[in-house]
């Protein structure tokens, strides 16, 4: 507890459910691997998350194992599994989450009358059997059993307050109200909370919670209207990632109730100076980039990093300035290694930046590290972020980059040779394309002998300067299945075919399909 | 007026104030040309915004110009043009706009004691005295008068009502109440405005507007929370640009007035089709990419882009979507033209994505069009955008790429040479690199004989698809001044280097430079 929450008591907690791990996890092509989701687990339980939701156990062996993973590794945030109203789902939930310090099952049900129509096709009385069945079997695998009412929002106050109660009597400790479509407006959303608190009966004994979507803008201040209605508990993920226009976003409700403490008086426990780097961790992990002007963690967030200081903020930086970008725990990109750096040094920045890495993973981050610094002068912190993550990304990969050359001429021609390892074995290939990297990822696919479809390629320098390393993505579809994959390299060409790469294996990891489709056919 | 807002009264009509080219424009790195700015202002008065503030004139020439191009150009719109509380500020922004057909002047003063102390160093009775006098001018020079008290919503507001009375006695017809640093939430900002509006003699006669900044993720909130309290004006920017964290996003309050009409009676009268081009042509324009989770505009907003429909989507779409993605003029992108278009095919389909091109114009990106046809098998709507923005934006160069060749190999050689023509004179050279764009990079900077900055590089693919057009972006900043560049192009490398050449142009002509400083030199 902060100097400045000290004063203010316990029912003026506000707990933070992050659920960048599933619903975050769930937006169209932010698939993450298993490394990433521990990774990003480890940052929300440093910062001081209260609930992680992991995943969905039932929808996949690699989100049961997801779940498991995140919850032996946790160590002070309850670890969240996520269950439809069905049996099984509840069942496999349980499972999963019983190797948490705490855990905690979270089943939902739809209560519209438009869910109920179109995707349940129940009637009310229906949903309300299920309700009593489901929490009552979730209570009987843990004490700490979350219930929502899907699209609650849309959902007419009578029937909700009988849901709510039912839920209640049926052992659910947290009760959270969902704008699933983004469609609530604060005020409205404040009354929802004020109502249904006021008038089911053993409302005092649960925590009720608030889960937001961005569909108008409105996700934050959706969040914390449902805390003046009487709402403890907000669900969100960092960079607002998820569904649609994502979820309402943590760093955004953190620094606004803490910014304004003075007319909010809620506190969370969240330690706010982890926010810029979890959002990095986050945005890397996903491959979902960050906007210039995005709230709290955006490049552009904080006047300082323009490199265009106002007149006002020189001669006091609160003229303009109501955070300081150290509350978020924005430093100063500094020089930071070299090549003469020795392997304590690389152990003691590894550290710093917050990674933890085994001693392989630590010796092939070291190796790559020496490389990197041979070829550019000035390492940065972002560069060694880089580096690590994508370390932590292209360990077993059945296809590796043994080489490349790349030809290419204006008005002429884009020619890509490469020799890969599939499962070991050597294989080459060339390509003539309508540009460089289009021919790179043709004479991959030659190789492989399959055909994905690319949805996206894009690059980006991690950092400043000349010798900018730079980061690829890509992300790729086939058999309706989405996968991204990223890389940072001093090339941009050799970064395009590592990021292409780094994406296919995981389409093969994931489908456990033959690494060259050629030789299966 | 749409058949859904014809029954509601001119009391509930909300003017939007457009302020993208001025508080967006001012973004550290969202500069734009005179072509961009005269873009952005034509898809504005289409689309139906009822203020557009197109810069502020005394800040430079180049501002002054463009507030002067904008305001012959707009058919609709009123034009307004920023001025501190100078007089001559004032006159020079009275010159501006008396080139509109409707012109405002918008001026303003800081009111907040820690403006007071810090940046005006001024007492509170000589800000009101400058209140009258500056409004005054103003108000002899146009009947338009926008008058904004900067940093409001840290200004007491006993003092504050003082400042508007003063404001509306001399004449200004909007009054304008800033959350300059992004400070307000929601419930307070309608009080700020129900107070002033109940409380100020005159406050009936004239108009009230809210000016919001998103550094709490609120803007859009407080935007709303305003008209509740009486605001019919709200001064906002597309994708939310802006500096810092950025102003409260057009398309998100449009599109929550017109999908919670329900709950909120007021109406725009912005044609919402109109929202996703305008993202994108200021998108472009500002080299501002736009997350793929923002709200209205982001690549993820609507559920049906992600090539994954839900269970519940294909049921029925109302259950997970509470607006279409027509009416915000989201379109399949189809396959539209190829190797065999002609010329009459080829303006059908640029007048369709609202380009207006003269004859020369036309001409060479019909000649471009051709030449990405014959290379690239499918050509999109996108493909067609970024042509057409990239043309516009290199007309008048002083530096030309010719030609150039890239040989990469990996952990070996990056190698670029290059022919350039500056001011039509030949120029050659050669780079080796720490990768292909770094070499490319540096050869182009030996060519031209100076060292700008790279403050910023990215690609991405402008279409799906193998062949997928790159569009590259860069950023530089030499003696103090940031620019960017875009260039569109089927190869990386080609558009990389275009991309780095069309920012140099800018700092070329903004500055009246030597365009080879080793000659100057």
């Amino acid at each position: 507890m902060t100097a400045d929450t000290a004063t203010l008591s316990n029912k003026d907690r506000v707990y933070i459910f992050d659920t960048t791990l599933r619903d975050g996890e769930q937006s169209p092509g932010a698939t993450m691997t298993l490394e990433e989701k521990l990774q990003v687990a480890e940052a929300l339980d440093e910062m001081g998350v209260d609930i992680i939701e992991a995943g969905f156990p039932i929808a996949s062996n690699g989100d049961f194992e997801a779940v498991v993973a995140v919850a032996k590794q946790v160590k002070n945030s309850v670890v969240a599994g996520l269950a439809r109203a069905i049996p099984a789902d509840i069942a496999r939930a349980g499972e999963a989450i019983r190797h948490a310090r705490r855990g905690r099952i979270h089943t939902f049900v739809s209560t519209s009358p438009i869910h109920l129509a179109h995707q349940m096709r129940k009637t009310e009385e229906e949903v309300l059997e299920i309700i009593t069945t489901t929490v009552t079997q979730a209570r009987g695998l843990t004490d700490n059993v979350e219930w929502s009412a899907m699209d609650a929002t849309r959902t007419p106050i009578d029937y909700l307050a009988r849901c709510v109660e039912l839920a209640i009597k049926a052992g659910a400790t947290t009760i959270n109200l969902p704008d699933t479509v983004g469609y609530a407006i604060p005020a409205e959303h404040e009354e929802m909370f004020r109502s249904i608190i006021e008038r089911v009966p053993g409302a005092d004994k649960v925590i009720f919670s608030a889960h937001c979507h961005n569909d108008l803008g409105l996700a934050v201040a959706n969040s914390l209207a449902a805390v003046r209605g009487g709402a403890r508990q907000i669900e969100c993920t960092i960079n607002g990632l998820g569904e649609r226009a994502g979820n309402a976003a943590l760093e955004e409700i953190v620094m606004a109730l803490r910014t304004r403490a003075d007319a909010m008086p809620y506190h969370t426990e969240i330690e706010s100076t982890h926010l810029s780097r979890a959002s990095k961790i986050v945005s890397a992990a996903a491959n979902f980039p960050v906007q210039y002007n995005k709230a709290i963690v955006g490049k552009n967030a904080f006047a300082h990093e323009s490199g265009i200081h106002q007149d006002g903020m020189l001669k006091n930086a609160q003229t303009y300035e109501i955070m300081t970008p150290a509350s978020v725990g924005i430093k100063e990109t500094t020089l930071v290694m070299g090549k003469h750096s020795g392997r304590a040094a690389f152990k003691d920045k590894l550290r710093e930046l917050g990674y933890d890495l085994g001693d392989n993973a630590f010796q092939e981050a070291f190796v790559r590290f020496k490389d990197l610094a041979d070829r550019k002068k000035h390492v940065y912190d972002a560069d060694i972020i880089a580096l690590v993550d994508d370390e932590v990304g292209s360990v077993g990969d059945r296809v590796k980059l043994v080489d490349m050359e790349v030809v290419s001429k204006t008005g002429g021609v884009h020619r890509c040779t490469l020799k890969l390892t599939i499962d070991g074995e050597p294989v080459e290939a060339s390509f003539d394309g309508t540009g460089s990297v289009d021919a790179i990822f043709n004479a991959i696919k030659v190789a492989v002998g399959q055909q994905p479809h690319l949805v996206l390629y894009a690059v980006d320098g991690v950092t400043g300067g000349t010798d900018a390393q730079a980061s690829a993505h890509v992300r790729l579809e086939m058999n309706g299945r989405l996968v991204s994959g990223n890389a940072a390299e001093p090339d941009t060409l050799v970064a395009s075919a590592r990021a292409y790469l780094n994406a296919y294996n995981r389409l093969l990891i994931e489908r456990g399909a033959s690494a060259q489709g050629a030789l299966a056919g």
